[in-house]
C-alpha cells in the first residue's frame, strides 16, 4: 500500500506507505543503532543502490561504479513513486490519492565518516548543484506541486544511515506547512504590500540580537519565535520565492555553500556536533507567489524531546531564547 | 524570561521560558536516563514539590503529607505562571505576550512504578476527576482561552520522571492545532450542517476496519489519516464539544476510565509497553463552537522518529496503515 490520505478535519495529508510494514514488536529493535560494516553508499558498493539518476563523476568513469563525488539514486524504500498513476478518489467521507511522487537520496560524498561541517566548500557547492539539478528537472512534471529537499543528521534526527546524505520527496499536493507559510505571507502582503520575510530581515539587521552572521547574499538568524533551542534560519538577502532560481546564479550557489559551511562548523564546535534536521522551504509550483513568498532554509537541532504538549497544541516550549542562542553561536568576527 | 512570542508568518505562538536555561553542552547529558533514587512524587516526599493545589486524600490526612491517592501540584519549573500579569505588546514587527498561564502536574498515584495499564479502574476514574476539577476551576479565569491536559509516558515521549503523572498547561491564546481543528470542523459544518467528528464515527462504524472497540459511551479508532503507527483516538459517541461537561456525568467518567484502561492494556500487551503521548482536545473557552466541535483524546505511540520531511512539511509518512494497526490491536471479543 502506498497512498495519500487526507485528515478530514485539519486537511493534513499523510502518506500511508506500508510496503516496509513492520510488525508491532519490530519497532524497539529499529531504535537500536546498528552501524553495519556494509554501507550501500560507500565507494565500490554502487551496485547495492537502485540505479543512479545523476552523478557528478570523472569523465572516464561509468555510471553505478566508483569515480563519483556526488550521487543521486532513488530511495530503495520510497514513500512515493512516479511509477504509480496519479489518481484521486473519495472513500466514504474521506479523500485519497495514489502514492504518486519522487523519493530520492542525494549521497553527499563517497566518504563514509565525513560530515558537512568538515567538508571542503567545493564539495558542499556540488551537493547544492545536485539539489538544483533534480529540483529543476522534477518541477517539469505537471503532477508535482512541491519538492521538499531535506537532510537528517544523526540518529536522534531520524537518520538511519551514518553516511552523509540528503533526501528529496516530491509530492502531488502542497504540504500543509508550506500552505500555512503561503497563507501567512499573503495576508501580510495584502496588509502591508511588503514581503514578511524581507521585513524580518530588516528588523533583525536593526535589532542585531538574533543575527548569527551574514555573507554577501545570505543572512543567518535565530528566529524571534524559535521553537527549538538553536533553531536557525538561512534567508537570501535579496527577495526570491524560488530556490530553483539559484541555477542561474553560480555566485549565489557558492555563497550558500559558504554559509552552510560556516553554520554547520559553528554547530559542530559550539553544540558538540548535534543531530539536526535541515530543510529547504521554497515556492510550490503555482503561479502568483513571486511577490510575497521568500525561499529559505530552516535547521532544527534535535537536542530536546518533543512531547505531548507540543504534539497536542502545535505550541512549542523553548528553554533557550533565540537571543541567548545567537550569543552562543556568534563569534567576534561576525559583529555586524 | 517567560514570554509568548508569535511567528509572524504562520502565526504560531511559542513559549520562550529560559528560567531553566541550559548551556549548549548540557543537552547531551539531559538525554541520558537518570532514574534517581529520590522521586519528588513518592509518598513521604510531598515537601519536595510546590504546595498541592488539590489532592484526593484520606479525611484525616493533612495537605502535603501522605494519605493521598491523586495529587495536583504546580510544576516546579513552570512554562507559564499566573503570577505574571497578562500583558500584550508589539516588539518591532513582532507580537509578544507575557507568560501568563498555569502549568500543573497531576500525580496519578503514590506508586512509583505503576502504569496506567495496570491501575485499577477506580484509580483511573480518580485521575479523570482530578483533570475535571482543575479544568473546571481554571476555565473561570477570564484570561485563559484553552486548557491542554496531556500525559507523556516513557523517556522517548518526553517524560523526565518515571513516576506516573500527567500535566496541564493553560494558555491565554488558542493554540494553532486547536484553531485548525475548529476552522476545519466549522467549514465542514458550514458545508454539510453536520459535525465532522460525528460523521467520522458513523463512517467508521459502517466500515468496521479501524474501530478497535467501543464502550457504551466511547469509540476507539485508528484514524483514517493516522500520522503515527498505532495512533489512536477516543471519541465520545454522543456529540459534545466540552470535556468539562463530564463533570455532571459520573457514568461517563466511569466509562472513560474503562476505555482508557482497555486501550492502555492493549498497548502494553500488543506493543510491548510503548512510550506515548496522550492529550485531550476540547473546545477553547469561546462561545459558538457547540454544534461543530467534538472533544476527544488522541494517543500517539512514539515508536518512530520524526525527521526532516515531517518537520519541513507537516506531512507524515506512516509505515503501518490504520487498518493493519487496528487488526493488531483488536481482540475477538471486540467484534462489533
Amino acid at each position: 500500500m502506498m497512498e495519500l490520505r487526507k485528515d478530514p478535519i485539519i486537511k493534513r495529508w499523510v502518506i500511508i506507505s506500508s510496503e516496509r510494514s513492520k510488525r508491532p514488536m519490530d519497532f524497539k529493535k529499529q531504535q537500536q543503532k546498528t552501524e553495519n560494516s556494509f554501507c550501500p553508499f560507500d565507494y565500490g558498493n554502487e551496485y547495492s543502490t537502485p540505479e543512479e539518476i545523476i552523478a557528478f563523476r570523472d569523465a572516464n568513469s561509468t555510471p553505478n561504479s566508483p569515480g563519483w563525488w556526488v550521487r543521486v539514486v532513488p530511495n530503495k524504500f520510497p514513500a512515493l513513486d512516479s511509477e504509480n498513476k496519479l489518481k484521486k478518489q473519495g472513500v466514504g467521507i474521506y479523500d485519497q490519492m495514489s502514492g504518486y511522487g519522487y523519493h530520492e537520496v542525494i549521497i553527499e560524498t563517497p566518504q563514509h565518516n565525513a560530515k558537512l561541517a568538515d567538508m571542503p566548500m567545493d564539495q558542499i557547492k556540488e551537493i547544492i548543484w545536485a539539489y538544483l539539478k533534480r529540483f529543476q528537472t522534477i518541477r517539469k512534471d505537471e503532477n508535482i506541486k512541491y519538492v521538499q529537499i531535506f537532510k537528517n543528521k544523526g540518529e536522534e534526527a531520524g537518520a538511519s544511515l551514518l553516511h552523509p546524505h540528503s533526501q528529496l520527496i516530491a509530492t502531488p499536493i502542497v504540504p500543509i506547512t508550506i500552505k500555512s507559510e503561503i497563507e501567512g505571507s499573503k495576508s501580510y502582503y495584502d496588509f502591508r504590500e511588503r514581503c514578511v520575510y524581507c521585513d524580518i530581515i530588516n528588523q533583525e539587521l536593526k535589532d542585531k540580537q538574533r543575527v548569527v552572521f551574514k555573507t554577501d547574499e545570505f543572512i543567518v538568524i535565530e528566529p524571534y519565535a524559535s521553537r527549538f533551542p538553536y533553531e536557525t534560519w538561512i534567508l537570501p538577502l535579496k527577495h526570491s520565492h524560488d530556490f530553483g532560481s539559484l541555477e542561474n546564479n553560480p555566485a549565489s550557489v557558492e555563497d550558500l555553500a559558504k554559509t552552510l559551511s560556516i553554520i554547520t562548523k559553528r554547530f559542530d564546535k559550539k553544540l558538540d556536533d548535534p543531530p539536526f534536521n535541515l530543510f529547504i522551504h521554497t515556492s510550490p509550483f503555482i503561479d502568483g507567489l513571486e511577490l510575497y513568498y521568500h525561499w529559505h532554509i530552516e535547521i532544527l537541532p534535535r537536542l530536546t524531546n518533543v512531547a505531548g504538549f507540543e504534539w497536542g497544541t502545535g505550541f512549542h516550549i523553548n528553554h533557550v531564547s533565540p537571543e541567548q542562542a545567537c550569543s552562543d553561536l556568534i563569534e567576534e568576527k561576525d559583529i555586524l
